[in-house]
């Protein structure tokens, strides 16, 4: 392992970050908040630090795997501690537990909270606070290693790592310029539904946030009643389809780009992605009609806002749907696995994942019949090779590994069996809400210091899609080289 | 499809059943019970129907994958239709729905009832609905087919698919002399089970039926408070202990008496098996004691008992472990899904699949590292086969969707997220009681008709491990043959 290196970049990405934090104060002082000295102060903390790692071990030895790792591992931890300096300074959020885990939260696009009261949060705080959304949504270290030139190999290592879903694909040969595509993409995204929100009368301030936790499927709400704060139907129309643009493979934003709308309308995971919303869609709004509401066409609309914000992982909620029959609540508690596609900001197990499932139960039951028969599983016209199928399959078994140890450790804390589970898969897949006392209109406040860590820690596992963490804890990490 | 040769097949194993019955009758009319009728009507019907099929589609093809399949499916179905009929017609359980229900649960060693009161039952009854555990426990096709001789190659699929567990060894080459040992093996441990319960005091009626419950991991108890109506600790520890030894793969007991002590205790599946009962143990026990109990002996006891009858399936409780603590119930939880050894007759995704999981896990690390490494799955001395692999990972993904999926359709009943969801769980691993609503302390009966039918439909997936049902619906199994 290289450290020097590895500390390095650290230092630089620390450097990164002072940066981002920057429109935050400007919001702040704009506003003449109360937390414009609080901003300050940790722009010039984490900028000071992060300047003093990066010269301390300057190096141009190239990256390789392990050093890939080990960085994405440790920025993102690093990442949280400083980005939940302006919550600690200005006093908004005095506790380091409570600051890292809503900082966690915000960068891993949880938007789980801590806070019962996000109303009497200066403008600058909110801001930051959706900001991490952002930033998160599309990865902080592949923006850092875009910065720095001549990475080596390690760096697709980062860009594989970060990105949400297996084995990403390079739209274009070079990750730098990938990277910039995906960026782009993400702007223009970002753009478009600030200006929609405009248009629906919602004040800049607001569109802006509102448009970082959706772009980001993230979810931190700054109105107590989150999305329901608002009784216009074109806002819950226009939020309802972002989550769902944001849950798509953005690879196919550039096919689209390219006038290649073929691959956009034969591909698979977009198929399964629609398919599955609509059919949440109908099955809730019918149960909840039936149970609950008279008007049918509201049923509708709630359905489609819940069920979009819970399969893209976005956590945004119009209405409590803790209070919904009980069919409709286990479907949301199913969706909450499932998660949108990759190559999108959400996340969960994903489609593609779920794709190759169904298509590996199809071609076990055909073997019954036909033992010697060799039969590929294809994703279009690709075949998806035997590796990455178990590699699949390892994530699969990971998640439900860490999903039921994560209830049983989160279970010592007593709040019951449906809060313990919901609460583990919503923190798991990055949703923000779960059921019972976890629901949309509860705050994970109820947790002690030991269950926020650990809620903090299984987003950051979720996020990174286990591996990378798990490979930081793996002895061979930090072995001297041999070989 | 040859259906001539399947309906044969079929019309000879009803032939068995109605033998099987016997036993029970002869139990009734010793008791001079109400039911001796019921059980010489359900005889007479069973082996008239049974001799009828058997002769009317008379053939002399032989077996192929397609009609084993078929014949496991139909057949189990068909066994658990006529073997409600002595519930119907002694008036014990006069619902069609109910009398199956209980009879499905009772053949895929389930163990969960839809009776509050099982103390009134006749004898005879108490004795066919305990026995039907012991038949279920090894399958009652493999016996029939031992019976038929030159069947061809379906039997040994037969044999594969009605066995617990992936890819069951042959012990010797031949399907039949496996199938001798397996039932002399089961049947010197139920000799061994009743002959200790009898020292201890237990009548010969309540030792033989507690000892069908046990060793085919059943679990329907003879007394409304299970094994908890017993206070002796003698009792406790024989069950427990022999409920621990139904749940070891049963070759490894052939390994014994071949004197081959060292291949047992090598076997990684068993030291994975004793390593979770023991820790569940120690976590349960510590913190029911320092929740509940003052004596911590007696926290040791019991959780012994649970953790032994969750982890084979069984489902026999001493305590009402639905008033535990929420991580004692939590790792309850997480043991149902684990279950027993592979060829042994618990239910659950069993050990030697956790072991194939984790060692995936590790290899796809260790790969992260060395991405062009071939690393081998190895457990003892074997390779574990890729195809092997991807089986296993596809049951587990099978495992899951219907988890999810029993889950949803279970929560239209309305009965709680808790209830739904380990009422599920309990039914596909077929263990018996869940949490909440469905603990050992309570009933199925809450449940509407269709969401018994449902119930017993998730008993049967989990029997046969899912392909074969699933195998039985798709169309290619009704198709023509072609080639």
């Amino acid at each position: 392992m290289e450290f020097g290196m590895v500390v390095s970049v650290l230092g630089r990405l620390l450097m990164v970050e002072a940066g981002l934090m920057i429109p935050a104060l400007l919001v702040s002082y704009y506003n003449s908040g109360t937390d414009t000295n609080a901003f300050l102060t940790s722009i010039v903390i984490t900028a000071l630090v992060g300047f003093i790692l990066s010269q301390a071990f300057k190096t141009d030895k190239s990256l390789r795997a392990k050093e890939g790792l080990t960085i994405v591992a440790l920025g993102w931890l690093l990442v949280s501690v400083f980005g939940s300096l302006p919550f600690i300074l200005s006093g908004s959020i005095p506790s380091f537990v409570d600051a890292f885990f809503e900082t966690v939260s915000g960068f891993t696009t949880t938007g789980a909270t801590i806070l019962t009261d996000v109303e009497i949060l200066p403008k600058g705080i909110l801001f930051w606070r959706s900001f991490t959304h952002w930033i998160g949504g599309m990865g902080i270290l592949v923006f850092t290693i875009a910065l720095i030139p001549k990475l080596g190999g390690g760096s697709f290592q980062i860009f594989k790592v970060e990105s949400p879903g297996p084995a990403p694909d390079r739209i274009l040969p070079k990750v730098s310029d990938t990277a910039k595509v995906l960026y782009t993409t993400y702007l223009a995204i970002t753009v478009s539904q600030i200006f929609f929100l405009l248009i629906g009368g919602m004040s800049l301030f607001d569109s802006a946030l509102h448009t970082f936790g959706t772009v980001g499927t993230g979810g931190f709400g700054i109105k107590n009643d989150s999305i329901g704060a608002y009784e216009s139907h074109y806002i819950h129309f226009v939020i309802g389809t972002f989550m769902i643009l944001a849950g798509v493979n953005f690879s196919l934003y550039y096919s689209i780009f390219k006038g290649k709308w073929r691959e956009v309308f034969k591909d698979q995971e977009l198929k399964l992605y629609l398919g599955i919303i609509s059919t949440a869609i109908l099955f809730i709004s019918l149960n909840v009609h039936y149970e609950m509401y008279q008007n049918f066409a509201l049923a509708l609309r709630d359905a489609f806002f819940q069920v979009a914000s819970i399969i893209t992982t976005t956590g945004y909620s119009t209405v409590d749907f803790n209070l919904w029959p009980e069919f409709s609540q286990m479907i949301i508690f199913a969706l909450m696995f499932i998660g949108g596609s990759a190559g999108s900001t959400a996340g969960g197990i994903k489609m593609v994942r779920l794709l190759v499932v169904f298509k590996q139960i199809r071609r076990e039951i055909a073997k019954i019949f036909h033992p010697r028969a060799v039969i590929p599983i294809k994703i279009g016209n690709k075949v998806v090779s035997d590796e990455t199928v178990s590699s699949i399959f390892s994530f699969l078994g990971i998640y439900m590994v860490v999903f039921i140890g994560g209830s049983i450790l989160l279970a010592l804390e007593g709040f019951g069996f449906e809060t313990s589970v919901t609460a583990t898969i919503s923190a798991l897949s990055n949703i923000g809400p779960g059921l019972a006392l976890v629901g949309p209109a509860e705050s994970f406040n109820i947790f002690s210091p030991p269950g926020k860590l650990l809620i903090a820690f299984l987003m950051l596992l979720g996020r990174l899609e286990f591996f990378t963490m798990i490979a930081l804890l793996a002895p061979s990490t930090w072995k001297k080289e041999i070989f």
